[in-house]
């Protein structure tokens, strides 16, 4: 399984001025890849800082980095510089990079959005990218994605501004996905237990867990409520569609026994 | 100043079926209090993944590391088995501990949410703490928080419904945090600016932050809009209400002069 680890960049996250959603948002559909997020990191505006996340995460070995933020034209947009000390290169101008924010700000210009598509020293900043990586189409801003592969690990580097994260995931990042992350299959059930206390349901999760091996089975803890609903959800990802189903619906089918022999019951399965 | 470090535990968190609403919420909380959170990261329900990323933040010097999370009742609950592994301690029954989560679920029978009060393991397991450690009362739910002292770092566990941490947060911890975090004082500035472009206003903000070293100046970028509107911050932590305020009020008027000078104009102050 393709394991990622991600590095969100910013000092508005950690003073916690701005929420980070694009670390669940990215979570989310790469679970639904098949792939494995195996560690997510919040870390200052700070070169260093940045790196040595990055060279923690190519010391474990992972396959996939995804960093986000820190792509823009301001002094503290520092992550291309982070990733290039990360891999001891240069930061160099990117031909195609430069060409993509010398019309994205025309386009700006002609929109009546900017006064000026000169690039300026702060523009030509974000078409700097470190040696060997080839920049991202980005449909929404102004600062192209990047994408580097170093040994076996790629380090793909999104903006922050979450509709230009979204943008380019959804286009110019999805071959690079496709080839990362194969055909894998995930699928995930919820199953929704009438019962208010996550202690009495422990020994049953256990069991299911323990005699479906690779399932990850998991109640949700919540508040006690007096409608005593308790979600417990299953999921596996594979790469053969028939196995993972099978596989999820035997696990469903030992649940719904061993709910059944503590006396429970399940109200609804999703 | 006081450094912070938090770990959030939780597979549903790097599965993306949660969003850790957590982890922002205490860093707004820990900024607001004058403390500094350097690094958040987020990790599976594995001791040994834990107890890693508590002995970084230890070896990084933190003052403070919280970790939310993996405090209940279930088998995939480790954060306290992490601590105690991070810090060579072993995990002890706390006789103040038990006494809570035996009150507790009496409590819950007494309401109708649980069948029976008797201590099963589940239950019990939430009382063993690493040695030295002391339990926090949890006015919503069923797992005390935890709180230990080690060399010159305090280790907090809260629990990962936010419900639970919001509670604890709010009453048993508050002598904890009046002691580690001080008197300290903390104040932010937003100026939303009318210009669309955040590569016009970079020499502004870098020219500001740099004439006033310690304030922190920050514009937020947001997708190109016609309405134009783009936010700066500032923002300083500090011992002295009156110094903070002069100096905030210093990188205001500098920064409201140089948007003059470059032809722009704030539309708000707040």
């Amino acid at each position: 399984m393709t394991i990622v680890e991600l590095v969100a960049v910013g000092n508005e996250l950690l003073l916690g001025d701005v929420l980070d959603t694009n670390t669940n948002w990215l979570c989310k559909r790469i679970t639904g890849l098949g792939g494995r997020v195996g560690r997510t990191v919040l870390v200052e505006d700070d070169v260093e800082a940045i790196a040595t996340e990055i060279r923690g995460a190519l010391a474990r070995g992972a396959d996939v980095v995804f960093t986000t933020g820190g792509l823009g034209p301001t002094a503290d947009d520092m992550t291309l510089a982070a990733v290039a000390q990360a891999l001891d290169a240069p930061l160099e101008p990117s031909e195609e990079a430069l060409a993509f924010v010398l019309d994205k700000y025309a386009e700006l210009v002609d929109k009546g959005y900017v006064e000026c598509a000169e690039l300026s020293q702060e523009r030509r900043k974000m078409a700097f990218l470190p040696r060997g990586a080839q920049p991202l189409y980005n449909p929404v801003g102004t600062a192209p994605g990047v994408v580097l592969n170093v040994g076996g690990t790629t380090i793909i580097s999104l903006p922050g501004v979450p509709e230009e994260l979204k943008g380019i995931f959804a286009t110019s990042l999805q071959p690079v996905l496709k080839e990362l992350l194969g055909e894998s299959i995930f699928i995930e059930k919820m199953v929704i237990v009438h019962c208010g206390d996550e202690s009495t349901l422990a020994p049953i999760v256990s069991k299911v867990a323990k005699d479906n091996p690779g399932v990850y089975v998991k109640s949700m803890a919540k508040p006690f409520h007096p409608e005593k609903r308790m979600p417990i959800t299953l999921s596996l990802t594979g790469s053969d569609q028939g196995e993972v189903e099978a596989a999820i619906d035997k696990a469903l089918g030992e649940l719904g026994r061993a709910l059944t022999d503590g006396g429970l019951s399940s109200i609804s399965i999703t």
